[in-house]
């Protein structure tokens, strides 16, 4: 079978399409025939070693996707032959809190991922993925689904009349998007970009804040909630943007630590505006089966379809991490095999 | 002005129309010139003095209403002339947890109701009502509507995905049902009548089960949720149904203990099913003034209008009163001055 | 080896020795060679059929015990030899919330227990136990400690300075008390046995009603917490003391219901006392691994040791059995191997 | 009477003593005789015009204190004369949630605090203070115990076998330890003098570190704790310290964030560490009434006694400010009347 591989050096350039016997599943696993995988920042970041430098070669990479169960190991009953299933991100994380060694079991490294024909993944890091869902689609949501599931749902406890500030139109962002709308919350969304912001409003955003005409968007939330203050913002932007979230957040809310779009180190954090709101910030790392499968019967029930950006098929791969790597899509970069 | 009182005897047939004085706002306070009220089934328990036997007389009855602010007493900040507000059921109970002390305070019994002309209330106890709602409307919100925020959003913590279970069409249950699809979740309502299942259908219920022809609704729960069980019930039978409300009940799952349609009086609860399904039961007793804003801004931001069985002018108070005492409504009675 | 079996028959007295093959550990298990048992109430039920009426023979009963690592299975990583390890209860109830499925991996029934010279269990679902404690000490913990725990602590969010009200001097309510004075709280322990009542005074309980003299021990606890009500209470009665549970608990007060030592059905269980103090009713089903595991540090840094009524011989197993029939006990069974 | 007074101009040397008429309590309100203060930073920031650069002049400084009731105002209810009672420092704050609107009624800034003979303040802003405690050591309370209250009991969720990492050994610092001792965690004090950390261990703490010796404070937190890294770290440093916080942090630990002893702003703060402990950074501003008694209630229910640094007679408050000036404390410097 074709797998893409990083072999004996870092970057996108260097990701090479190798040959691999098909997998056969052991005891408590099954394998799969791979049909879409969605693409994520992470994924760029570790084919350039920017999360873990020591290579540790060959690595396939790619944490999200969907495919077919199509061969069942011993001692295995939670799925049947045909059966559309996804990777959970963290395979071992099931329920409850996470620990250090469930970071371990991550797909796309330090676990093989998914740019492959064929993957074996153990029963316990599966999930049935909705019926109603594209293949395409279905393959969104291990990351991005999850890790604003999370977000909104989870840790940010979203009801109905609050206020939630996200930024940016990427995956997680239309995601929080959807949920935050599904939950009866109003959203405001920032970009750079006007047709970005209308199409986030085609989707059901209340306002958008383009923040390279008004860079000063944190007093532009306290406008549009009468002063109050947002009672959620995610954070994608990080290094630009979190001095601003506290600035735009009401007493008592809340900030999810999800991103770094504009860097990952913030220079100048301020803690007394932080006080003064009381601020909660909750740092955002995917999410849990049981998180998955809750946000599974939310999306089924409610009929809500993810947003593609656009999709390519498996042997231009690295043209869609090429992609991936300008930045600026509207929802998910999809490679169906 | 115009006031209706139990005087000298409890009972529907002792309610009698008084002439008082129009009242003056003292510090702190404002003069309300009441515009309508709605009823709940409570009411008419304090006219017949199934609260407190002990006899408090005179006593104006019914704790919800919207009025018109015509006259500020000293000190005050919170409102202006010609505000449309509504008097919080329990007026001291502001945030955070009840005391013992709060329930002292509330409308209707122990302290003078709203069937009146003009009240005085302080301006804590008070909250500006959603522009959008009608009079009528706005008047259902103080139990009614807090209640099944309580139970369904504070409490319930309600998500996209959960199943609620819902019984009867009554007041607090037609609002449960729209708090709960407000927040993306599946509702399942029981009542003795297929043709209010249709009607709440009509307002976004997902299931209705007619609990004459399936006594066993517990069961039909189950069947409707794969064998799972529901993730909340809104119990309001209480007699008749706390067992069933736990037999239909998924693992880990929680009922809000609301009402005693049926009986206030449990023969038989069955704890070993409880166990087994490690039930949370929340009992419930309407909401602080944190919830009833919280509340008005989802109503508000979302659209949302209270559902109004039948509306009386204030001269047929007493009718209202005997129409509710039927107890078979589809959403709230109301009163108009 | 030798085991005790339900054979043919329920009741303690059809219980019997057998002998059977030292079991081998298949893959992901280990063997245990057993130390120590201690007995719950619910072996007793299982013995004589009261939880499940199908005889499921032959069946092991006891699920609670300490063992030795003897030898390890394939794809075994988190013991090793000589280790001295529990089974959790419910064997595959791990962290998060439990579900439906995880109940059917409870030892000594419906899986077979421990009353046996070896057994083997998979290491998901073992601890290693706290060095400090004796075999007997920590044969105590798993569901006696578990479930104290998991009511006193993860759901009761026990607080310095709280009043807990626990019923009883068994196994849990001793283990209640002492996790309850762990984090501050001031304790309030019924029984009927003044002597009972000052053996928990020394360990650390601050008050005790004995409610055969004091039968309304509702009104006790009103009073010794000023008029307020006791934050918890530790229902163990049941049937009997529901109840009264909640009436001697305050405004905004929780309950544990953990267990029907006066019957498992509550006759007239009253919904209006409830409301009125805004109860919270949590039912409690032993634990997860986390929470045992949460638990274990405590003991560990706190030094605290569990308490023993006797200790009897595996060959006496039954003797041990009839002892806690008679239902009278302060503090734990064991067994010795 | 005489009163401090920050007048023309910021700055401690700018400080005066002044006279001022014995106020008259209004309506709700009750005139106390001030019997002893507790100094705070903010105090200093206060008068240093670090908070609030705008000169409210004359303002009375210092937020925190314990007087003896000597007159009522009309319609009061809370205390009698000769009470003990303390203020409220976020007067307004009785429950839940704060509002921005809260902020506005701190003592010492924006309203007059109570460096003065007498004080007239409103008795919702009021609490009894332990009958066990001295005037100075319940003058202690309401800023540093009610943060650490806050921090450790209410936000923190501190439970029995945790580990608490507890920065310095200032007033909230050492209310910060008993607390979490209290309730039967682990705790590591750090802090530059062998001597303190010597003290410190005399209340209680288990561990000791010198970050002057071992600036790598974060790696001896892991390796007390095994690898696993703090459940909860008090962060007081802010600038120089949050970092080495979450780097010593578990998985799904939390901060605590309290102060800014080394500066209010933190260069290069690192998001992806935070991400990988799933780390929740909470921000506290002292706390509600609620927090406040629920706090006093653990106090006398285990005879807790704040530590006293040093006692200066009103006469010599600048002294008392100079001191505090100095940064250096152990526990609390107070003024007595």
């Amino acid at each position: 079978m074709k797998v893409y591989e990083i072999q004996s050096e870092f970057g996108l350039d260097q990701l090479k399409v190798a040959e691999r016997p098909i997998p056969n599943p052991g005891s408590g696993e099954v394998r799969i025939k791979m049909r879409a995988v969605s693409l994520n920042a992470r994924d760029l970041g570790v084919i350039d070693g920017f999360y873990n430098p020591i290579l540790n070669a060959p690595l396939i990479p790619v944490s999200d996707g969907v495919g077919e169960v199509v061969a069942l190991g011993e001692y295995t009953s939670r799925f049947k032959i045909g059966d559309r299933v996804s990777g959970i991100f963290t395979q071992s994380w099931i329920s409850g809190e996470p620990t250090q060694e469930n970071w371990m079991s991550s797909l796309g490294s330090p676990l093989d991922g998914l740019l492959a024909e064929y993957v074996v993944l153990p029963e316990e890091g599966l999930v049935r993925v909705p019926d109603l869902l594209t293949d395409e689609e279905a393959a969104t949501l291990p990351c991005a689904g999850v890790t604003a599931w999370h977000a909104i749902v989870e840790e940010g406890t979203v009801k109905a009349g609050e206020t939630v500030v996200i930024q940016g139109t990427g995956g997680v962002s239309l995601f929080a998007l959807q949920f935050a709308k599904l939950h009866g919350a109003r959203v405001i969304i920032t970009s750079s970009s006007d047709e970005k912001l209308k199409r986030a409003k085609g989707l059901g955003a209340d306002f958008g804040v383009n923040y390279l005409n008004t860079p000063e968007w944190d007093k532009a939330v306290l406008e549009l909630t009468g002063g109050r203050g947002a009672d959620h913002i995610v954070d994608l932007g990080g290094s630009s943007t979190l001095n601003k979230s506290i600035g735009a957040l009401r007493v008592g809310g809340r900030i999810s630590l999800v991103g770094g779009l504009s860097g990952f180190q913030v220079e100048g954090f301020e803690i007394i505006p932080a006080i003064l709101r009381k601020a909660r910030l909750q740092a955002i790392n995917v999410g849990s089966r049981d998180m998955f499968e809750t946000m599974n019967r939310a999306v089924e029930q409610n009929g809500l379809r993810p947003i593609i950006d656009s999709v390519y098929p498996f042997e231009h791969s690295i043209e869609a991490l090429q992609y991936l790597a300008k930045g600026s899509t509207f929802g998910k970069i999809c490679i169906t095999f």
